[in-house]
C-alpha cells in the first residue's frame, strides 16, 4: 500500500470508527456521577470546564479504530467491536489523566490537563471512574472471561510501563546503571503497545475470531506501539514544531530518556563521552541533538522503528482475515508511523 | 448472639480468614512491578519504605473475611472464596491509597500514607496497579462474568460515593443547598457499603451460591457498611481517643459533614441555629458537639445505625445458608458495629 493510499484510507477508517463508537461512548460516560462525568467529557474534548460546549478536539481515536477493525478482521460487522472500543478508549483516557498527574504535565491537546483544570484529587477520581467504567462496559458484554483477561493484562502492562518510565528519570546517563535501549523497548511495549494490541485483540474476541487471529492482532498492535513511540521520540528531537505541535527539543530540555538518546549513549562512538557531559550538565539541547545524530542515535532509532513496523506487518500477513480489514489495518499502521520514517 | 460471644468469635473468624487469604494475596502482589509492589506491600503493613521488615499492623481484614464467609454461606469451603477475598482486599487498598491523596490525609494506621512516603505520582500509580491486579485476579478465575459484573458495579459505586463525599465538603451548613441525611446515607452505602456487600456476594458466587443468597449477602453487606460508617462518625465526635486512636473532635475540627451533624441540622430544634453559627465560624468543637447532642444528632445517628444493623440481620435471616456461616456472619456484624451501639 502506498503512502498516498494510506493518507486517504486511514482518516476514513478513523472517522467511520469514531462515528460508530461515539454514541456508545457517550452513553457510558453519561452513566457516571455527573461531576466525574464532566471531567471525563472534558478530557474527551466534548466540553469545557463547567460543561459548556467544547472548542477543543479529541484525540485521533486510534484504539477505537483498532477495536472496530479487530471485529471486522474476525469477519463480523464493525459494530460487534463497539464495547471493546468503548472500553479501550476509557482505559486510554484514564491513563492520560493519571499520567499527566505523575508527569506534572500542565497541557494536553493545547488545553489545561484535567488535574490543572479541576485539581489533583478530582483528576485521580475521574481516572478511577473511567477505569471502573471500562471494566463494567466489558463485564456487561457476553464476551466472557477471555475479554476481561485481555483487558486486565494490558492494564497491568500499562502500570508496569509507566513505573519503568518514572524510574528511568531517576537513573544516570552513563555507567552501569544507565538505561539500555532494550529496557526502553520493554517499557514502550508495556506503556504504549499493550493497549494498542489489546484494542485490536478485544475487537477480534467480540467478533468471534479464532485464537490465532486474536494473538496475531495483539502482537501487531504491540509492535505498532513500539514503532509509534520511537517515531514520536525522533520527532520530539528533530521534528518540525509547526507539524508536531511540540516545542523544539522539548524532550531534550526535560532530560527525557528517549530511544535516540539511549541508542547514542549505547554506541561505540567518539561523540558519546561529549554527549554524556552535555546531558549531565543540562547543556544546549541543539548541541545534544547534533551529538545524538553524530553517534548514530537517529539512524538506530529509525532502523528500530522500521523493524517493528515490519514485525507488525508480518504478524498481520499470516492471518486468515478478510482483505478489506487487512487493508484498513495496514493503512492505519502506515498512517501512524510509516509516513514519518 | 451475645456481645460476649461475638467478641470471642469475630476475632477468630478474622484471624482464620487472614491466614487463609494471605498466601494468595502475597503471591498476587509479588507479580507486580517491584517498585509498585513495594508500595502495595507498605500499604498492607508488610514492609517499611525501602522494603525493610514491617513494624506496622495491617487492617482488620473485614472484606476478606466476608468473602471467605460468603463462600461458606454457599456451602463451599472457605478457600473457594479466596480469589474474591484477594480481589476485594486489593480494591480496598487501592481506594485507601487514592482517597488519602484526595483527602490530603498524611497518616493512616499511625504511619505516613503512601503519597506522603513515596510521593503523589507514585501513589496514584500504586493504586492503579492494585486496581488492575484486582480485575486480573478475578478474570483469572472460572467465576465468569457474574463475578466481574459484581466487582465492577462496586467499583463504580466507590467512585460515586467518593465523588459525593468530596462535593459535600464544598456545600454550606444551612439553607437549601445543605447536605441532607438521606444524601449522606446514599454516599455511605456507595463509599463503604458497596465493597462490603460485594465482598460477601463475590465469595458466594465463587462458592456456587444461588442468586438469592448472592443478593441477600450483598444487601446485608451494604447495610453493615452504612451502620459502620455512622458508628464511626459517632465515635469521631464522642469516642474515647484512647480507644479510637483518633484525636478528640477531629471530624468536627475538619468540618466534616458526618451523620450526627447532618441529622442535628435537619432537626426542628432550637439548638440548630446556634449550631450553624458555630460550624460556619469554625468555633469550639466541644460546643458544637454539645449542640449536636442537644439537637438530637447523636440519638438520631445511633437509631439510624441500629436500623441498618437490623436490616442487615433481616437480610441474612431469610437465607438458606449453613448455620455455622450464618453465626460467623452475625458475629462479624456484632463485632464491627453493635458493641458500640
Amino acid at each position: 500500500m502506498t503512502a498516498l493510499t494510506s493518507a486517504v484510507t486511514a482518516p476514513g477508517v478513523l472517522g467511520r470508527s469514531r462515528a460508530l463508537v461515539r454514541p456508545a461512548l457517550k452513553e457510558a460516560v453519561g452513566r457516571m456521577h455527573p461531576w466525574v462525568g464532566e471531567m471525563a467529557a472534558y478530557s474527551f474534548g466534548w466540553c469545557e470546564v463547567g460543561g459548556g460546549p467544547a472548542v477543543a478536539s479529541g484525540g485521533k481515536g486510534v484504539r477505537q479504530a483498532l477495536a472496530v477493525l479487530g471485529a471486522e478482521a474476525a469477519g463480523a460487522p464493525g459494530r460487534a467491536g463497539v464495547p471493546a472500543a468503548v472500553a479501550v478508549e476509557l482505559v486510554h483516557t484514564f491513563s492520560l489523566l493519571h499520567d499527566d498527574i505523575m508527569d506534572g504535565d500542565a497541557a494536553r491537546r493545547r488545553r489545561p490537563t484535567v488535574w490543572k483544570a479541576y485539581g489533583t484529587g478530582p483528576a485521580v477520581l475521574a481516572g478511577d471512574g473511567l477505569f471502573a467504567l471500562a471494566v463494567e462496559t466489558l463485564a456487561g458484554t457476553s464476551a466472557g472471561p477471555a475479554a476481561l483477561r485481555l483487558l486486565s493484562a494490558s492494564l497491568g502492562d500499562l502500570v508496569r510501563g509507566q513505573a519503568d518510565d518514572l524510574l528511568f528519570a531517576t537513573r544516570p546517563w552513563a555507567g552501569a546503571r544507565r538505561v539500555r535501549p532494550g529496557e526502553y523497548l520493554a517499557m514502550a511495549e508495556h506503556k504504549t503497545g499493550a493497549l494498542l494490541g489489546c484494542s485490536a485483540a478485544l475487537g477480534a474476541v467480540l467478533g468471534g475470531a479464532p485464537p490465532a487471529v486474536v494473538t496475531g492482532l495483539d502482537r501487531a498492535g504491540r509492535h505498532l506501539g513500539v514503532a509509534f513511540q520511537i517515531v514520536d521520540d525522533v520527532l520530539g528531537i528533530w521534528g518540525d514544531p509547526e507539524v508536531t505541535g511540540k516545542p523544539v527539543h522539548g524532550d531534550l530540555r526535560e532530560g527525557k530518556k528517549t530511544y535516540p538518546v539511549l541508542a547514542a549513549l549505547d554506541a561505540p562512538s567518539p561523540a558519546t563521552a561529549h554527549l554524556v557531559t552535555v546531558l549531565e550538565s543540562a547543556g544546549d539541547p541543539a548541541v545534544a541533538a547534533a551529538l545524538i545524530d553524530e553517534a548514530g542515535g537517529r539512524t538506530a532509532a529509525l532502523a528500530e522503528a522500521r523493524r517493528h513496523v515490519a514485525a507488525a506487518e508480518a504478524a498481520l500477513a499470516g492471518l486468515p482475515i478478510p482483505a478489506g480489514a487487512a487493508d484498513d489495518l495496514r493503512s492505519l499502521l502506515d498512517f501512524l508511523v510509516c509516513r514519518d520514517l
